[in-house]
């Protein structure tokens, strides 16, 4: 018998899959690998729609290897555990993000980076060691190397699983690039998933926020909903110009092509700004006002294993969680729809753990 | 009598100037202010050509403001000293780069960045506080704010004045950077003023420098003449992926627009590139390999005056010296024209204190 993608391993499993570029989901039974000595197995309960999945169901990126069951904010149950593992035992919660995989032996992945690493398994989208494709958290079970599973706190929502992806991703550029320091002034660009993770963490960080949106309508839940201090409308230049030079740090989380000027202007000296998005092409980066103060345009991507751990520690201390709407399985598709214009305050959660079933 | 260059300060001066946007220098006559109480007044020795004289003897960045008395890497010996002058004293050499003047009492001022005041006054092509135009040092005197001023140590040459500009320039980044730790490898693209001083400054702080140019013929000079350690050719495909995730940072001397993508993808992880010539247009910043390596881009401005003393002591201190082509001032216009075709190694720096005469 070939090989098919339910009996490639010998764990039953069933998720939601796309086939083809139009990326409707539909339910899809596929398997799981046995839990490896190192290998955590466990109950998916919750995972996060996150814009990328939307990207890679479409092929929008142009690496899409169907069929394609995305999640890469995935909280769950222990349900079993391999001989070696040593950071977890079953009944367990526990959150896996965007990696399942990397070399664990390169200078990345031997000072923590395993986010950057390049030879990565992503959660889905990507091969398995063995060949297979690695299939996501849209599905009922996982099984991971206990390596890339965090612990997940006990007071922190397991619904908060947009922190695996849309969290670290906001959290670790505050940090790596020292933007985390009280009385700071930081700018956040974009309120989606990642912008309203970013006003959170920033002001856990005791720093002052300002959101900068190209949307009038958001000031006042920015404001009152998230805590920012301040908002700017970007196409406002008066607005703008009375802003120069007063912000320490931006995260823009803008993934469309945009003006990096008036954004840089927004920096004092040695201000930074620091791109979480991925624009399809290349934006326009002016040198001059790099120069006349000492400015920087960074980017970066998710993080490593032990700070996506800190990131959920952090989060559980502070009480931070991604504001969500929990929606069943077979809303998926509608919500993917409400998620392309932006109709979401601020992430969609499926509820694995209630809504998937098999019939 | 209407107030001319000639008589509205009191101290009779005598240099070369520019009179109109074609930027043929000639014989000029204007006047220096008396020596303030914390100013420094000395002859001058040597002057350094940079590459911005020439822009701005041309208007090509549009800010010129005729007569222009170019000349920012000036070094000369201390003729007389205000009354309340702490630093120093008649018959001391000393220094002047970029800047001559800042406000003093700004969030960069007060941290001994100068060089990103928002008031700068540059030493020439900019207005004095009682609004007169500054002069520099293509001319027989200075009088400077001894602020502005740098001790020129004993052992270092006098017509070592690119130092001033081209030197601190270089040296900055590198230091801010973190580009200075021995064993790192640094990368530095263009071999001109600022790129040779870039391979010296980058090899006396331990590091393995790897010169990156269009030009094959630049190889044997960068190895042999000074030290840098590997060349490659940007426009060898082969060669640059070879040296993929290679270089820890890489300093970019171009001031011309040009590609940045191949530049990022010969950066590791935490790579930086830093710019510090000034493209007149954008350059084309590509995102997602930003993102896949936390990368950054950053623009670095000459030095503040604290620093700028930091480094030409450690200049002297590790007898680092830009290599130079002294002429006389009679040669400025031929200067000028090899300049533009790139034709010296590497510097010019006009002997004043020999052959700046006023017949």
């Amino acid at each position: 018998m070939a090989k098919s993608y339910e009996n490639e391993h010998p764990i039953k499993a069933f998720g939601w899959a796309a086939r083809d570029t139009f990326g409707a989901l539909s339910p899809f039974n596929f398997s799981r690998r046995v839990t490896g000595e190192k290998d955590v197995q466990f109950k998916v309960m919750y995972c996060g729609i996150c814009h990328s999945d939307l990207h890679q169901l479409k092929n929008e990126w142009g690496n899409s290897k169907y069929p394609v069951v995305p999640g890469h904010e995935i909280v769950g149950v222990v349900t079993e555990v391999g001989s070696k593992v040593e950071k977890f035992k079953v009944g367990d919660k526990v959150g896996v993000g965007c990696l399942v995989g990397s070399c664990r032996e390169c200078e990345n992945c031997s000072v923590d980076l395993e986010n950057y690493c390049r030879r990565p398994t992503w959660t889905y989208n990507s091969y398995n060691s063995d060949g297979t494709l690695t299939f996501g958290g849209y599905s009922d079970i996982m099984v991971c190397d206990e390596h890339f599973v965090v612990h997940w706190p006990e007071n922190l929502s397991m619904d908060a699983a947009p922190l695996l992806c849309a969290g670290i991703t906001t959290y670790s550029p505050l940090k790596y690039f020292g933007l985390d320091k009280p009385g700071m002034h930081i700018g956040v660009v974009g309120l989606g998933g990642l912008g309203h993770m970013a006003v959170k963490f920033a002001k856990a960080f005791g720093t002052k926020v300002t959101v900068i949106s190209t949307s009038a309508s958001k000031k006042q839940e920015a404001i009152e909903r998230l805590g920012a201090d301040s908002f700017l409308i970007s196409r406002d230049s008066e607005q703008m110009q009375d802003a120069v030079n007063t912000l320490d740090g931006i995260i823009d989380t803008v993934s469309a092509v945009h003006p990096i000027l008036p954004l840089l202007m927004l920096l004092k000296s040695n201000g930074k700004l620091v791109m979480v998005g991925a624009p399809e092409k290349p934006v326009e980066l002016p040198v001059f006002p790099l120069l006349m103060g000492r400015k920087l345009v960074a980017g970066s991507g998710i993080g490593g294993m032990k700070e996506t751990q800190e990131m959920v520690d952090f989060a559980a201390k502070h009480n931070i969680t991604p504001d969500v709407e929990i929606v069943p399985m077979d809303y998926v598709n509608i919500a993917l729809e409400r998620l392309l214009k932006s109709d979401v305050k601020y992430r969609f959660v499926l509820d694995i753990g209630n809504t998937l079933n098999k019939n």
